[in-house]
């Protein structure tokens, strides 16, 4: 099951604000297990500590938890120290609230005001949703907008109420396009929800070939990544993570089809919103980002009274074809994540990077927290949520 | 500027009703000219005979030959014989007109009721350039629909007022997954189009490496097909064009990422509008397609009074930004299509291969229409349109 921790399933992206953590080379490929509860608190504390009050930190360790949960690391614990120093910094305010700037039955124009992102995502989503259930699509666009993190738990919200949800955000510029040596373009993100009676269609994607997460696993764990999916600081491919972190310099998946969707989302999220886009989203922590974000929610009842039923069909049709590798069955989008849930149950427990488990001991020494305590035999909920 | 016609110009998908051309070896290599007039006159005659009325007639050969102008080759006169089939057989209605089966402010579910793609098409977008320019955005989706050919011609339609266009089709299974052997779903096509006032940014893409279309081209051509673009009928890459054109194989783009794009696109088109979707929809043109659709409109306007001047900023940095290989600028969609509208009007007609114009000598005998005559030294016109 351990396989399940490859960069595969280090999903997700880590721009702006990403670093190597200060782990030595020893450190590197050790994991330790931290039980759920106490990755909440901890998050919880730190979060406490820079001036977030308590309703809203349960809500954000839930959204970095959970990210994790599904092995989508890249957008869980990992995030915190970012959102942290952007608290701290200013450029994502602690009290602030999303507020709609314009709207028609089935549109919103929605100023983040610079809140964390999964305060933005909450509200643009669950006012889709509403927009959905009157006019059969609901289109939000927002600016000022802090990272989303994992995309996907904003499609969720519509899919937990039968509807489809559709979540895409802009990115600091870390792709490059074909014939150039520079990122001119985020490796934006996409998220496609959807819920039949039997089968979840659960798609939350980068546009690149492997996001600057993967690169920082492979770099965590001391290996190699394959050619194909970073390039050096002089545009040519590399097998090195350390020099790939340097100037984060991504191949787009299947070439110039993902840096043309890149694009179409940063039109849609980035210009389109009136918030940052391109090479305006400073990689540099010390510019707030504003990020701009799309939220769509569509409601399949005006359409079709049986949308279930042919989506359980046609996920069926796609996962009971012929698998050319029969040890190895077809997987609809979602399902990794899904043993990689089962697998935390099983373990009780997330298995975090000592590399990442050694940077937050400084954060916790910097806010005066407790530190992460570490699982060992303290293992004894079967399921922790 | 021959290199324009290799298979990266020829786009598009020529799913259900592809064969083969009956030429020889020693003709495929060949490329003759046909005056840009003479291809509208071919094509209307061959659809007057099949029962299509004058009015209509028209705007087929327009939708073909727009196609063929932009060197988006599958998607033009090739299609022709597959619509003249289609049409004789009932599959696709001469004189269906498409209907709504319910709408909102926002959405509208169109029954295509069996007309041609182009037809059912021009009346979705317009219809949802219609609801956008009351409540922000247009979202319709069309069932019982034909094959769209050409994506970004409905979103040009959408674009030429200002507003973005999206279009989105399903199609025969012609695309294997991650680790299977089979085809469970179309390359289904994706279109953006957008303008400012200086740039234009026109995607139209299908969600496999490379469709249909460029396998015929390399098979016409008498060339290989590189590895990765499609596999024989045992599910291996295949460099053979006649191999990869037995049982349809294609690769997605970006491996597991094209092939979710894909299947997001089938969501929406097939599942959500109750047209046929995934392994449903047969790939053998004696069974009636009922393929579906998406069209979007978004208005700008309602988010941004200034989304023109931004967008041409945004075209603008990513077309400045320094090439790797700095005889060979950084092009943004549609730009491939722009350079072939020149290189038709420099020729001042269109180049064909002699494959496709010995399968039409075939059915103006069939047909008893006059057929297609080669320009030779007839180019008189600069400009043809």
């Amino acid at each position: 099951m351990l396989a399940l921790l490859q960069p595969a399933l280090w999903l997700g992206s880590c721009l702006r604000g990403y670093h190597m953590p200060a782990a030595s080379s020893q450190q590197r490929g050790d994991t330790s297990l931290v039980l759920v509860d106490e990755a909440r608190r901890f998050i919880q504390d730190c979060l406490l500590r820079v001036g977030v009050s308590p309703s809203k930190v349960r809500c954000i360790s839930e959204f970095l938890v959970v990210a994790d949960y599904r092995g989508n690391y890249g957008n869980g614990l990992n995030r915190l120290d970012y959102y942290l120093s952007d608290l701290q910094r200013g450029h994502a305010k602690v009290h602030a609230e999303p507020s709609i700037i314009s709207e028609t039955v089935a549109t919103a124009h929605v100023n983040g005001n610079s809140a964390l992102g999964v305060f933005v995502g909450n509200f643009c989503m669950d006012l889709a949703v509403k927009k959905a259930e009157n006019a059969g699509i609901g289109f939000v666009v927002a600016q000022q907008s802090h990272d989303i993190g994992m995309a996907s738990w904003f499609g969720f919200r519509a899919a937990s109420r039968g509807l489809a949800g559709i979540v895409m955000s802009n990115a600091a510029p870390t792709m490059m396009g074909p014939n150039s040596k520079s990122a001119s373009i985020g490796s934006n993100s996409f998220a496609f929800c959807v819920r039949g009676e039997e089968y979840h269609f659960v798609l939350d994607m980068a546009t690149s070939v492997r996001d600057i997460g993967a690169v920082e696993w492979a770099w965590a764990n001391d290996e190699y990544i394959p050619h194909g999916w970073a390039a050096n600081e002089g545009g040519l491919s590399t097998c090195f993570p350390s020099l790939a972190l340097r100037t984060p310099l991504l191949f787009p998946a299947g070439g110039h089809k993902g840096y043309c969707l890149s694009a179409v989302i940063d039109i849609l999220c980035g210009v389109l919103s009136g918030a940052q886009y391109g090479t305006h989203i400073s990689l540099d922590q010390n510019n707030p980002a504003n990020l701009g974000q799309v939220f769509i929610a569509l409601d399949p009842e005006f359409f079709l009274p049986n949308f279930m039923e042919r989506l359980d069909d046609f996920c069926g049709r796609i996962q009971n074809s012929p698998p050319a590798d029969k040890s190895e069955p077809i997987r609809l989008p979602g399902e990794l994540e899904r043993m990689h849930m089962n697998y935390v149950d099983d373990l009780r427990a997330l298995p975090y990077p000592q590399s990442l488990l050694t940077k937050y001991k400084e954060v916790a020494e910097r806010l005066c927290v407790r530190p992460i305590e570490l699982a060992f035999e303290r293992c004894q909920s079967r399921k922790s949520f």
